[in-house]
């Protein structure tokens, strides 16, 4: 374990959220706000305590395994989350620093639940600050780190494969550092694009930022206590549109500016992906016709919410807490299986999903031929056994997480609905459950004991299970090599 | 395919099942009750049907593989539930058809959701034939056919395979035919052990056998309204014990018999079983604590209900319903493990978890070495990868259908507790849910859509989903080998 190297990497990440508070200290500056001074002082903190972690752990070699990489990983965001949190606490807007560090691992990990009765009291310098977060924790901070640090080995895989959700994460180009900034430039388009959008409705630049920094993060807060349901018809379709987009592996994006459309239309993962949103967004369609006025009004909730749960967004353009159960069946069912990997969304992934569908497929077959060997395609190629064997241990343990935060979170007594909608969809990084932890609803009412298990829940759900699993393993950090 | 073969042993069940018809007649008899006439007319029609698919379908071979013992036990537990629905229907006590169904496979699978509002007013032919049909049904109608059936092949351990639940299954002595006796003997002892004692605290015999047999069987028909609240506590703890017994792998009882004391203790899945079951009694009494009057009624009330609930009884011997929200999810996560394979209990089994977790430990190891080549033992030996992949498999397609009963049984408008618990219920045949699908309240209100999908989730639970969903798979019918 290169243990150097991880404190050294921390440090590093610190000096840029130093520089990252200084966006929302500006946007406070502008509106003459004295949460500026909240975000200065973090910056200043943050600043500093990087330095000395830099100096004090420069390493001997930038040597970085796999088991580096997860550490690094879970490391990192932690320290972002705890010094993160600190402007939302020094500025009292959010008075409790458990209920401070909930809202950005919030943030960061582009969940989208929120502990705030009232999101329009906030200072735009902290409604920016939680925006940010999520559109820097979408693509993530160290993809982001990867692509701005000079001379970083392409060991760095190891960071980026740690940090990309998804069961098989590659480089588009030879170079770690450009395959980072190709990610980066695609998510900074299309984040221009949807604010150019926004902006055409007449929203002011402040809003349409925020907005689409949550929307392309697929984070979801909302800077309204009603979620998205005051907006415009344009601005709801706008942004059902870019959550969908959000949900789609970049790498497609990338194959896309390389005019190599074929390949990415061949993607089983996409069609899937397009199948499951149109599916879904029929059959709530069909469900929730008595409801609403028209059949327009019907369409643009269904799209809107499919969009919004598939990809982990958790934004509201309606309360489908009121829905019937079949269609909150059909948007737990989303919860769960999330969109493409290699995008900004949580949840399971749909290349996890239809691997799982493949493996039981082929072992009825085994059923009927024993002596049958198929192997498992994805993506036109052979599922080494290894990745088949990840995904289905990947399931297993994601189960368990799931099972035991709700266990932890019924301890506050309420309903069953709540705690368990809370469970998946903090671990899921969605934002939004069923019932009390419903749309416009927040998770204030929670006690500072099931903020904490639902934080760190958000961060496993983030980063996959495994880096916080290794962190929190002695193992971990014993062996020095 | 050895088609003849297949429908030829369903011939055979149902003219088993013509004699296990009697019983009921008989009991009806002994209370002078119409419903006599139900039993005998549907034995007759199973033996003249069973006669006729034996007649027809005489096989050239008794050549049996795999498929054939998955089809087969699909095809037998389909035909058996249909056939023996007849009674219910035939004497009016159940007057539509589909609620027999539904009724009787609960019974077979050992689920114990029943669609009754008032058992009480069924009469005791009916009644024995709804506790009867769960102690045929725990231990496996094939396993018993096996036992009698004479000059069958020891090639029937794969009929064995298929219907006993559990990822390995082998045989306790050499010849099949003996390790069915084997279990059926052990089983019967146990069941009348326990209507010895059900029988000194005064229950006269009909009562006590109805009990035993639901309880040795996990299953959870209970022949009063409010299940088991009104018995004294003596026989409240006497089936505790018997419901956790029932919940052991039934080959640690052989290992016993043949003085192999030591051989049983060393069992994981065993361990496994007994601290769960303490652990969670534990969480349960300290939780509910202030709901009852005295330390010991808690004390009860918790060890039954996780007796209950880990072994999928669903017998209730209070409202868990109104029990604390940590209590209701200690509840439902025993509801997702179940408890020993190659017990009557149905479930996820516990083998299964065990060996999930042991997978994930490997996950883990594998990410910090990445070289590393460990194997995954279980009980003493390394579980080759067949199993281990046929276990994480099974954890997907477990998982796919408890959301798709979830999904389908939506449509009809019940709470989110409600459905959810349902489908959870049972798929694993345990009976009872939360909320209007609880201990106190019945299945009657669901839709008779949701009635059939239910009935197929308690037999697809019961069967371990291949066998159902190879026999609805054309290929498996189509080659004649």
């Amino acid at each position: 374990m290169n243990r150097k190297m991880v404190l050294f990497l921390t440090g590093k990440i610190l000096q840029i959220e130093a520089l990252l508070l200084l966006f929302p200290a500006i946007v406070s500056l502008i509106y003459n706000e004295s949460s500026m001074w909240a975000f200065l002082v973090s910056a200043l903190f943050a600043v500093a305590l990087g330095f000395a972690l830099t100096l004090i752990f420069r390493p001997k070699t930038d040597v970085i395994y796999a088991k580096e990489g997860l550490v690094i990983v879970a490391l990192a965001w932690i320290a972002m989350s705890l010094v993160g949190a600190l402007p939302f606490y020094i500025s009292r807007e959010i008075p409790s620093y458990i209920d401070a560090v909930f809202e950005i691992v919030s943030g960061f990990t582009t969940t989208g639940s929120s502990i705030l009765k009232n999101v329009e009291a906030l200072s735009h310098g902290c409604l920016l600050w939680r925006s940010f977060s999520q559109w820097i924790g979408g693509m993530g901070v160290l993809v982001f780190v990867t692509a701005v640090i000079p001379n970083l080995s392409d060991r760095s895989i190891h960071i980026i494969r740690a940090e990309m959700p998804g069961p098989i994460v590659g480089k588009l180009v030879p170079k770690v550092k450009n395959t980072s900034r190709v990610l980066y430039l695609i998510y900074i388009a299309l984040t221009v694009l949807e604010i150019i959008l926004l902006l055409c409705d007449g929203l002011n630049l402040f809003e349409s930022s925020v907005l689409s920094f949550s929307t392309m993060a697929t984070g979801g807060f909302s800077i309204k206590a009603d979620g998205m349901a005051s907006y415009s018809v344009y601005v709801q379709w706008v942004i059902t549109i870019f959550m969908f987009l959000a949900g789609i592996n970049f790498n497609l994006y990338y194959l896309c500016i390389i005019k190599r459309f074929s390949s990415a239309l061949k993607s089983e993962e996409l069609w899937t992906y397009i199948v499951m949103v149109l599916v879904s967004a029929g059959i709530i369609t069909a469900n929730t016709l008595p409801l609403y006025d028209s059949l327009s009004d019907t369409i643009r909730h269904s799209a809107f919410q499919v969009s919004s749960i598939i990809t982990t967004t958790g934004y509201g353009s309606t309360d489908f807490n009121l829905w019937p159960s079949l269609s909150k069946a059909v948007l737990l069912i989303l919860m769960f299986t999330g969109a493409c990997a290699g995008s900004t969304a949580g949840g399971f992934k749909l290349s996890r999903v239809v691997i799982i569908f493949k493996t039981i497929k082929k072992e009825c077959q085994r059923l009927i031929h024993p002596r049958s060997i198929r192997s498992v395609k994805f993506e036109g190629k052979a599922v080494d056994d290894i990745t088949r064997h990840g995904v289905t241990a990947y399931l297993g343990i994601y189960m368990l997480c799931i099972l035991g935060i709700f266990l932890l979170i019924s301890i506050d007594n309420f309903s069953f609905e709540t705690n368990f909608s809370a469970a998946v969809s903090c671990f899921n990084n969605i934002g939004p459950g069923f019932d009390a932890a419903g749309p416009l609803s927040s998770f204030a009412d929670y006690s500072a004991f099931s903020k904490i298990i639902l934080s760190f829940a958000m961060l496993m759900g983030r980063l996959e299970i495994y880096p916080i699993l290794l962190m929190f393993s002695i193992g971990t950090w014993r062996k020095n090599r």
